[in-house]
């Protein structure tokens, strides 16, 4: 079967390129830099539901994207979680933590009411991220 | 430097056993199947701290004792997260998530005061890890 993107996942964030394997999306919550991998695997709800390179390459993916946003957004520490409690479909979150954060300390996820980003912080997001050329992801 | 568990890590949880690059701890709430690896690796806060090889590795035991996890303890979600913002030596949660746990269907961190277990509820837990012989761990 084909896959397509939850559509709780495509109304939360904002699809900003991929890999042939994974979309990359960024969560529409301005407070945090909060991006979201969803493996192009229809059907997959937990990671044991990936074929394992598929696994391997979407946990490299993750780990180069967490690395990148500490050092671009400055951030003091990455939280990387599969939970998928809500939206069964597979996809892994990828958030840079700042000491001071709304959520700082706990967990971003329920903690409060997303902050839309505005056109410009958009903008400014996008800028950061072409210039993280390490990633392996092709920007819209 | 030797590796030493983060004594808020000890405190919280019990161990159980390993393999011989990473603990298998369970953390001490027994309202939930809750695991948590810690890569025998000082100095590590990120998945990106580690070696390659041993990313992958922990990787695979955390999907296969989540598999096992969601087979035994009859889980309706497997959570896998990665977060550390309080203790910072990296480790790594595997939780069974049951529709209607008290959490569910939000986080499991931070939610409420852990219910730790009775000995004979940690010895039930036991006999059922026991069971679970595809589990890349020794036990203690």
């Amino acid at each position: 079967m084909a896959f397509r993107l939850d559509p709780r996942l495509q109304q939360d964030t904002i699809e900003l390129g991929g890999s042939e394997h994974a979309l990359l999306l960024l969560l529409n919550d301005s407070r945090y830099p909060w991006f979201v991998l969803v493996p192009r695997q229809e059907g997959a709800s937990e990671w044991f539901d990936l074929p394992e390179s598929l696994q391997i390459e979407l946990h490299r993916q993750s780990v180069q994207l967490g690395a990148a946003i500490r050092e671009h957004f400055h951030c003091d520490k990455i939280n990387i979680a599969a939970l998928g409690n809500i939206v069964r479909q597979m996809h892994l979150h990828v958030v840079g933590r700042r000491v001071g954060d709304p959520a700082w300390p706990g967990p971003v996820w329920g903690h409060s009411a997303a902050v839309p980003y505005d056109p410009t912080a958009l903008e400014e997001l996008k800028s950061i991220l072409r210039k993280m050329t390490e990633l392996p992801f092709t920007l819209q």
